[in-house]
């Protein structure tokens, strides 16, 4: 606490008044506020200790947070929640046959990591929200554990039903492999951090690199969030005291199978004794034996996961400063708090950041400036084991965030190397504006013209690039803002609420995957390997300060819609192609005969026919596509007039611009939600069904069509429509009281 | 040898008279006479001892294979050389530093491995041809150690000039790596066996399955064959005794430093100490240790290799049954039968298929059968360090060779799967219809049918295929035939001496790439994991007799030529989309400053821009253009003519045919040979100058093109038009004689 306490009396106060100053002046003024020096000392206190949902230093974390916050010069509260979250009482494994052998249990410590070796408090490898159970049964290797290697098991006749299955992070989100391995009938779940992931194929292994040592282990929620985020018991509402709740024997979102997570030196001693055939090549991980898929007697776990489910409360600590003028809209920023063990990387570097910010952002108060909007800073609780801080937040307030929020900006992990940022092409421009303006600190270059060039260098060198990107790189273009899926606090806002949602970081160089929801995610390993000097966490402050000063004071908020019109026009043509490629890939599939499979593979590996699927049918497109038209030529409407006037309103022009485009993106929910998940209503964009974090777009149209669900794909093909047509109307309307 | 004899006595006599049998009956008599049992037996014989250039056993073979000949009824000698073929005095290699460990040395048996346990006589793990030296330094990781590897090195600023480099063996052939690393200024050249490519990645490793164990070793050669293979010291001549000779010193194709084959296992202990930067990730390989490039003085290798340089004699046997009505018309049919130890794959698995060939033979001779054409049938010697049997005595019999072979058919390993037939493609149609008709020993399918499944089946689960070879595989077409590269006995005859060749073999199901010349290829290895019962030996021989058969009785040669002007349309379609895809990446390059990579790569990890390379003009290829369309148009009318007519043709019309198509292939050679290698002539195929074995088609045009050789090209595409001309102008000749 020595060194928290010295840099925090440092920081000159900004004498100036903020609040007459250019915008210019005023970010400089913020930025002379960030204090990397002060980061890293937030990141050391902050990360002491264990700071998972409900332990005493978690709670000495937020206690932290809101006296900062004070000292500041915010208004502060504390929204809680109580939410089912489950603590594990045992965690047992073993290797029963061919041999005995104990298994997992806590990661050791590692002398060059300081934290590693205080672990009193800390949660064992686990993860949250599996069902509890105690198994023996053999195993069964499924790759990563997602549909289309159950697919491939089927064709080799092998069957997980009743066995253990093992699968390899990776491929897709977490929480899919238990929740397919029981929709498919296995009784236990065991998930490993293969070394080619994030092991010794990504780095040295730490302490030498940043790479995961061979005990390391991912913990994680298997929750069932793309169903819904938040407290399993209270979906749609906020899990006030006395709200009315599901029990978790009903709750969807809980899993059913015990499921532990396991490290790759535990992993070798099961998938090493695994007989049966050999897996296809790309199944085959970095260990050094050869992969197969067992499923024989001979290899036996007993697998034994219980945890204690009792309700906790968990704290967000929301933070204000009143807008002048416009104080019913709101500029919401989060970061959370909650980690793993330590969470030195994730959350806290990027709390830290946010912290940075306010604390900026309160000196600027001080010295008079007054934002036009309010801005509300929430560091959120519980996010690890499901979003839950966040999601609980939204739904209890949701009404008043429809109402008033006009954006949400999220951060999480940071570290070197590229600022992405993903979310409401709206603010593409804007964006953009900003990322030419702030110093990248490893080449002085801005961010923009750094990001740019990598993407250039590295789709030259034969490196996956995203298209679109890379082709904006090459004209030296704004960079397209992604689709956002989930993984991040953001869910809620965007996809729940229609809240424009920004996410935002720096990544790429660092190595903190290798420490990923470990005991080492530590202020050793981070400030080693990760950003040393935490200068991307002052880079993030300067990204997103600006992004929050920008945004308070605008006379109207800085949107511009072509981008938005563009990615749809870019979603609906993947759509097409998905078609298309569906349907050859049908008609070729349908000229597979078993045996052409028995000619065709080799006898002592035999290999079935692909799995049969209803075809492809037409999908007549035409309605979304006429929608997106109009909405591309309501965009180009705005923009131009915008350009060309939008320095010239009148205050009563910009009062009236600013009332129609408020709430303008709850056209794009769903009244239904998407199907199977009503929670989710955003019909652009969405976690996958089966991706579980990584994005879908148009993803009530896209699934319909991926999961074969051809007469939702023609009804959700209405809803986006009509959601769009909505949107381009409002958006005309908007632009018809501009001069 | 006591099983040996009792199989020998074993096959009944073709009692009927098998020249006025049908041709359906000579082929269903010549089966009955392949025995699969009489091929374990040849295996198990000739491979119980070392086999390789000048042993006692691999004498001992020569001598049975001579005495098997004659009990048939072949007329055979022996067609004796005197090479330099060096064999190993010292192989040492020892780490030096950071430890010191002695590394290297000879293979270690495995109890289930009989022949591993008696290797009195053995060869150690090396290379012949490397230079001898004796050299210590330090280690750069140059993964394949080809000419994108060495600019991905410079592209980082690190040099191999001084060093030793550590190369893993694949990626192109052999020879290069040390080629390239002497080239680049290194001292010394060590090549190890990735586990990733033929060890526990592809398979269990021996003897749980028949994967490379981590102390297998690849033996090979690493003379400069794609310059020229055969005896070093007498390019383009017959090494007679009397032959002129190049010394050792002048011979361009020894390489000039110390070169040593290694295991992975003590790979590891170079590799896993190396420090230095992070290898690009399509560099990392399967150990389970993170990949760095190394350089710098920590780690130092000693590296002592010294041969003994003598000349040696080695011994072809080549066997004859002389042709009827046209005895100065050869069908040659080859396999060597030397090995690296014993051999048993690689070639034996080949050489007793043509020894079943043979047998049979010499059945139908016995009953009267009198082939119209010679059938000469060649037991090679020496393929193993640089194709020297075959090579020398194609240019010790040049002319006869050129004025008589109409055909070379060539096998060498062979094993379970699908027959792969690659070589001159106007035999395509007459391939096509053997591979109709014999049967898959695993399925029961024809091979055809087979072959076609799995191209489908491959393809439809993402796996690469020939393009050609699937749309023909969908059509139910004929399988292309695709160009001949090097690495077998086919190199002389096809690439210097322009006769037909054909190279054929089952594969692609077995495991012996792990035992690929180690000690462990060997008659265990092979019969567990390769080719149990040789099911497929006999299927080769069944195969290659119909083509030996067919071609030896054919009253004209059963060549259509569609086919082979397709292919050539092909090639300078590849052509065509190579120059269009370096013209528009070389203007991509152009734009790719030194700052763009200082901005877009990692800080920590700094990449160079691209080396900087000429820009490619656009290529006036019409010429060619023009000889192909006129290729094409002959064949199309020969084709068309032998459809409605061959079947027809007078004796006088046969003759003349034969006559004016004997040789035409010898238009396909350049005078000059090809840029920097005169000794490869064929202007269609060429094993690539930096690929080793892999085949370049239209070689003096696309390597010109790829070198950026732009005078050459231009050169080239002129020969190579003249060539394609001339061949179409023969060919209409020929056509003018049918009716």
């Amino acid at each position: 606490m020595k060194l928290l306490a010295a840099v925090l009396l440092a920081g000159t106060a900004i004498t100036a008044s903020a609040q007459t100053m250019s915008a210019a002046s005023r970010e400089a003024a913020f930025d002379s506020q960030i204090s990397s020096a002060e980061q890293m000392a937030w990141l050391k206190t902050m990360s002491a200790g264990p700071n998972h949902v409900a332990s005493p230093h978690n709670q000495a974390n937020a206690a932290l947070i809101e006296k900062l916050f004070r000292e500041w010069g915010w208004q502060v509260k504390r929204a809680d929640y109580q939410v089912l979250y489950p603590t594990p009482v045992s965690t047992a494994l073993e290797l029963v046959g061919p041999v005995r052998k104990a298994l997992g249990g806590q990661e050791p410590g590692i002398p060059q990591d300081a934290t590693s070796n205080a672990l009193a408090g800390a949660l064992p490898p686990y993860v949250a929200y599996q069902g509890d159970g105690d198994v023996t049964g053999s195993v069964v290797y499924v790759n990563y554990g997602l549909p289309g290697d159950y697919e491939a098991l089927a064709r080799r006749g092998i069957s997980v039903k009743g066995k253990i299955v093992i699968a390899r992070y990776g491929g897709g989100w977490r929480g899919l492999k238990p929740k397919l391995a029981q929709e498919q009938g296995a009784i236990g779940c065991l998930i490993y951090s293969d070394p080619q992931q994030d092991g010794y194929g990504s780095a040295d292994t730490y302490p030498n690199g940043g790479g995961r040592p061979p005990a390391g282990v991912q913990r994680g929620s298997v929750m069932d969030m793309p169903t819904y985020p938040g407290d399993p018991l209270t979906p749609g509402i906020g899990a006030t005291k006395d709200a009315q709740r599901l029990t978790r024997e009903t709750a969807p979102t809980v899993l059913k199978i015990p499921t532990l997570p396991i490290s790759y030196a535990d992993a070798t001693e099961i998938l090493s004794r695994l007989k049966g055939a050999t897996v296809p090549a790309d199944w085959r991980g970095g260990l050094p034996f050869h992969y197969r898929f067992g499923g024989s007697d001979d290899v036996q776990v007993h697998l034994k996961v219980q945890s204690e489910w009792s309700l906790k409360t968990i704290s967000n600590v929301i933070a204000t400063l009143p807008g002048s003028t416009k104080r019913d809209e709101w500029v919401v920023r989060g970061n959370h708090y909650d980690g793993w063990v330590f969470g030195a990387s994730d959350p806290l570097s990027g709390e830290v950041a946010l912290l940075s910010e306010a604390k900026a952002l309160g000196a600027l108060w001080k010295s008079g400036w007054r934002p036009k909007r309010s801005i509300v800073y929430a560091s959120w609780d519980a996010e690890e084991p499901g979003l839950l801080g966040s999601t609980e937040w939204v739904e209890d307030n949701l009404a008043e965030l429809k109402a008033k929020a006009i954006i949400y900006i999220n951060s999480d992990s940071n570290g070197r190397g590229t600022l992405e940022v993903d979310g409401s092409q709206q603010f593409q421009p804007f964006v953009a504006r900003i990322a030419d303006a702030v110093q990248d600190p490893a080449t002085g270059a801005s961010v923009a013209a750094r990001g740019r060039a990598k993407l250039r260098a590295r789709a030259f060198d034969g490196q996956r690039a995203d298209a679109e990107a890379l082709a904006a790189a090459e004209k030296g273009a704004d960079q397209p803002l992604g689709p956002l899926g989930s993984g991040s606090d953001y869910t809620a806002f965007i996809h729940h609420a229609g809240i424009p949602s920004l996410n935002v970081g720096f990544g790429g160089e660092g190595e903190s995957a290798g420490s990923y929801h470990s005991i080492y995610d530590s202020y050793d390993h981070f400030t080693r390997w990760d950003d040393p000097g935490l200068a991307y966490g002052v880079a993030l402050s300067k990204v997103i300060g600006r992004m929050v000063i920008g945004l308070a004071d605008a006379d109207v908020p800085p949107v511009r819609f072509t981008p938005l019109a563009t990615a749809a026009r870019q979603y609906l043509g993947e759509i097409r192609t998905l078609v298309e490629n569906r349907r050859k890939e049908d008609t070729t599939r349908a000229a597979l005969s078993a045996d052409l499979y028995r000619l065709g593979s080799d006898p002592r590996d035999p290999l079935g026919p692909p799995v049969a699927k209803p075809a492809t049918p037409a999908i007549d497109l035409a309605a979304l596509d006429a929608a997106i038209t109009r909405l591309e030529a309501a965009a180009r409407a705005f923009d131009e007039k915008m350009a060309a006037k939008g320095a010239t309103l009148t205050a009563a022009q910009q009062a009236a611009l600013n009332a129609r485009l408020k709430g303008i993106d709850q056209a794009l929910l769903s009244p239904a939600g998407l199907p199977f998940r009503p929670w989710f209503r955003n019909i652009l964009y969405a976690p996958g069904r089966f991706t579980g974090y990584g994005a879908k777009t148009l993803p009530g149209v896209r699934e319909a069509i991926e999961e074969r669900r051809f007469d939702d794909a023609v009804r959700e093909t209405g809803i986006a429509a009509k959601a769009l047509t909505d949107y381009a109307d409002r958006l005309t309307a908007a632009t018809a009281v501009l001069p």
